[in-house]
């Protein structure tokens, strides 16, 4: 079932959009404006802390599971950057009063259930997953902090250094040694954007259908595709 | 076998030291000097780094195993205490002219054959791991910090918050709910304690004799048998 269609409950449209060589040029459309879906600071704060916890969650046993210390150094680096977004994030819930566990627990099944789904059968699959999913969920709820009355605080917490860049360099150095781990990964990477999309839609505010959304989930779309490119796999 | 027959291949000699009402009292004890065993500092920060690095990773396991949200939030805290260690430690090799995955990989496999036989078989044997060991090797290690050049960064950095209280406060919760664990858990925690003191005997320079160190193991035992007591428990 295609990401859409998981989504929707429909098949896609076709959408007349510019295009270029065939390809949908997704960088001609309007950037979409996630602040009309931004839900209250405590929902947001909650839910955003707790996927970075799953984030964290995912490193940390990717570091756990390295191959090499090399790997690992590299990995535990990325995994504070993630911990140290989660930390500010609690702060900020607390500095306005809020307990940080009450507020995210609601949000902790479906997340843990997301976590457990995108787990990957090794230590490969595990890299893709916290690559594509903090990928897609890092621009998603960076889009959605626009819209809080306290955004700067927010988007300063949320555009810190992530794991991308570590990620991808293990990953396509990986993928140089064994070239076959392409396509496995590509398949893997493909299953994952359902699920991750499914996460994001759980968070927006307001009225949320498809033609309200689709914007939103057209740009997620095209930074996903961006991401895979930069591992040199197709979306 | 006991702890100092692991260590020592032997059985413990009587010490005549100072006793209150038959039982030992170690803080009558002269406070053993580790700074003679102290090794190379790239060696002593390999090492730090490396144990951080193992106790940061069964932190991170008690997070995603936690039971609920309010314990996830809290362990989490105090995995970012340790992880900080980790990255400061290895900082402070990188500074050095060292890489730190290269000082770390000889230690590593000792350290992760101990990190694998001290997981315990369930979640609160894991957070007693957490408790015992990190307990005896943030004191040990300090100990050892002493007798290097650049002492005051390194003890700075090691006397920085960890995750005591937090895993006392929740181990303590948890034998209130279930008193049959306080046994199950007294068990475990005896024979945490040879494996942990292997890994700090490993880690000494010199000439480590029994004569030599006993003072120095005498003292991380009497802290350990501290913090059992504060958990309720005997070591």
């Amino acid at each position: 079932m295609s990401w859409f269609s998981r989504l929707f409950g429909r098949s896609q449209p076709v959408v007349n959009a510019p295009t270029l060589a065939g390809k949908r040029d997704f960088s001609a459309l309007p950037r979409a404006d996630f602040a009309e879906f931004t839900p209250d600071p405590t929902t947001f704060l909650a839910q955003a802390a707790y996927i970075q916890l799953e984030i964290f969650e995912n490193l940390a046993r990717a570091v756990s599971a390295a191959p090499s210390v090399a790997e690992k150094e590299l990995l535990t680096k990325v995994a504070a950057n993630s911990l140290r977004k989660q930390r500010k994030l609690s702060k900020l819930l607390r500095h306005s009063g809020v307990n940080p566990a009450e507020a995210m627990a609601p949000f902790a099944p479906a997340i843990d259930a997301f976590r457990v789904q995108t787990a990957g059968s090794d230590w490969w699959e595990l890299l893709v997953s916290s690559y594509v999913t903090a990928g897609i969920l890092d621009e998603f709820f960076l889009g959605l902090a626009a819209g809080l009355p306290n955004s700067e605080a927010v988007v300063a917490i949320l555009s810190g250094p992530g794991a991308d860049e570590v990620l991808a360099g293990i990953v396509l150095a990986g993928i140089q040694d064994d070239p076959e781990l392409a396509s496995r990964l590509a398949l893997w990477a493909r299953r994952l954007v359902g699920d991750t999309l499914l996460v994001a839609r759980s968070a927006l505010a307001g009225e949320t259908s498809f033609e309200n959304v689709e914007p939103v989930f057209t740009e997620l779309i095209s930074g996903h595709s961006r991401r895979l490119d930069a591992l040199g796999l197709t979306a």
